[in-house]
């Protein structure tokens, strides 16, 4: 059966590794003899310019009508001074929310063969294998209000960390499934010292605990869950906390894969309709250089063939294949000190579809 | 003169390290002649045990007849279930806004001589010295709603991020002044293309920027600097922050001098009355045991002088007599990988005398 693929490449080198994705999935359709049908979108920056909104209704639609989108990156100092519905950024907001993408999974693994670029002791990294299941369409990010106002005369501004009980038990029900499939610990983040938020979510967290008697449940305050990705990476097996939360700590986590280019996420929704983006941004610095790391939106694309199609050797079959390119010596800029001694995105792309 | 030093022990480690503090400035006195008068008053969960409070009326009354005030550290889970407003934390959160200690400062700098406990390579800590100013009476924490409610008769919780624009103002210029005296360079770190309150903060800082042309002003989003933090820890030099990002950034970066045990802070009011704490809690998986690591506790009152009572060469023989006994291979239990050589509380607070 035809799997279709909504592909939005978006904005800076949103492009160049979305199109490294595509050639993988190619190249896994012709070995494994999958047909994919990859229909374009526009999304971000490049959507404000072509049709005046960072996320079109051909764009949302085209999506409906597909198995899964691979999404590129958005943004750009193009659009940096626009107003706020006219940032590329709201394109990704809006269709997270749209799709009810709510569960962000950031899987975070230290590879060996980085080693030398990382700024930790090897030894440290021995074990790293956790998975950061980041709530996406919830707390700060959507919350009314979201605006300036004033306090007795005095310009202020309010944001908003709104969570309804059952979009945490949600996220919570997520993170305790996929960790039944792992090494059954959930570290469940929060800040219930002092957000009330956090509070009915560490009560939420309780009672789903409950219900999954074999997965182990800790609580950990996000201050400290940012020392310890630091201090004992190799502590953590699922990860999950909330948007905000979610957003700083994976970030902070990707140092430990030796670079955000590493990093893939999928982000799902409950009716079945996922979607696949690297962890990284549009790097305007870069773009169209042939210098960014495709790396991540190749495991984002393998992370859909597991989670949307269920291929599993396929999706492995990526894994094994960046695994030993990186193995091989070749890197791209992100991922060396030495200054000659990268290879642009194109043939990144190339070894990664020799090793398959 | 004499200077008059309010003392608020609080719960667990804070009373041993507390007492170190005071040992160190009863010699410190003794040496360049100057008179403290050391009076004690209770917070947190002491405070709840004796007077039902977490912040007496008698202890902020106390503070406020006093010169400086030391704390120890304030929680336990002897309260952890107590509601909202008897938790050792509401006593912390309460001197803090009672006293109006608007911004807490929290150098981070790393200590060559503690690189073999450290997760980092030694080369990546070179020249990591920077200063994270962190809002300490605003944001998510103080923000009105912050209670359970509900949607359409579903349970759902919030809480309120809310910044005046003096409050923004009053924070970055503390932090401009503080770059004047130091390499000059701020990094303002926020979300603001997510959150309204971070644009407001951006423009604000721009603003303010323009006020000090010799001070280099960089913005940062809040996810990066997370990664920055790790990736490159020697580019920064002041980093400016609102009170929950402050919060998470300034543990993840106390990795980076190798153990919270090692991290002083001020909270500085606008009126002169400043509070010093260490950054590391109560620990009470410790307490009582003669483990803790008192040197962030003595670095804060090192602190005090240098902010409080501009006894310079006070505070820099403090923190050359830390330098010191960790050079001479002195460790607390923090500090050392090694089963059976570290030294206990009390032993490392004469060492640091002696070498006073
Ligand atoms: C671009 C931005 C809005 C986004 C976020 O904060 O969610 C990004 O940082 C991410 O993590 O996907
Ligand atoms: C104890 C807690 C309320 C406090 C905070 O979050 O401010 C602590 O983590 C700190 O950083 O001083």
């Amino acid at each position: 059966m035809v799997k279709k693929i909504a592909i939005l490449p978006g904005d800076g080198i949103g492009r160049e590794v979305v199109e490294g994705a595509v050639e993988i999935l190619k190249t896994i359709g012709h070995y494994y003899r999958h047909e994919f049908d990859f229909q374009y979108g526009l999304i971000g920056g490049e959507a404000i310019d072509q049709c005046g909104t960072p996320l079109p209704d051909e764009t949302l639609e085209l999506c409906k009508q597909s198995d899964a989108v691979l999404l590129g990156a958005v943004g750009g100092p193009k659009w940096d001074q626009n107003p706020a519905h006219l940032r590329p950024e709201k394109g990704l907001l809006n269709i997270r929310k749209q799709l009810d993408l709510f569960a962000n999974l950031r899987p975070i693994q230290a590879h060996p063969t980085l080693q030398d670029t990382s700024p930790f002791k090897g030894e440290h990294l021995e074990g790293v294998d956790f998975l950061i299941v980041r709530e996406l369409t919830g707390g700060l990010y959507f919350g009314k209000p979201s605006e300036r106002t004033n306090q007795n005369g005095e310009e202020a501004v309010v944001d908003t960390l709104f969570y309804k009980r059952k979009d945490i038990e949600r996220i919570l029900e997520t993170a305790f499934e996929l960790a039944r499939k792992r090494r059954k610990k959930v570290t469940s983040v929060d800040k219930a010292n002092v957000l009330e938020s956090s509070k009915l979510w560490r009560e939420v967290a309780e009672e789903v605990a409950y219900r999954y008697p074999d997965v182990e449940l800790e609580h950990m305050l996000v201050d400290n869950a940012a020392m310890q990705i630091i201090h004992k990476p190799n502590q953590f097996d699922v990860i999950v906390t909330e948007n905000m939360f979610g957003d700083i700590l994976s970030d902070e986590a990707a140092m430990l894969s030796g670079s955000l280019g590493m990093l893939p996420s999928a982000s799902l929704s409950a009716n079945g309709l996922h979607l696949y983006e690297p962890v990284h941004g549009s790097a305007p610095d870069i773009a169209g250089q042939g210098l960014a790391n495709p790396i991540a939106m190749i495991l984002s694309a393998a992370m859909m063939l597991r989670y949307s199609f269920h291929l599993m050797e396929e999706a492995g079959a990526i894994e094994k294949a960046v695994k030993h390119v990186l193995e091989s010596g070749k890197r791209t800029k992100d991922l060396t000190n030495h200054p000659n001694q990268y290879v642009p995105t194109k043939q990144m792309i190339e070894e990664i579809k020799e090793a398959l």
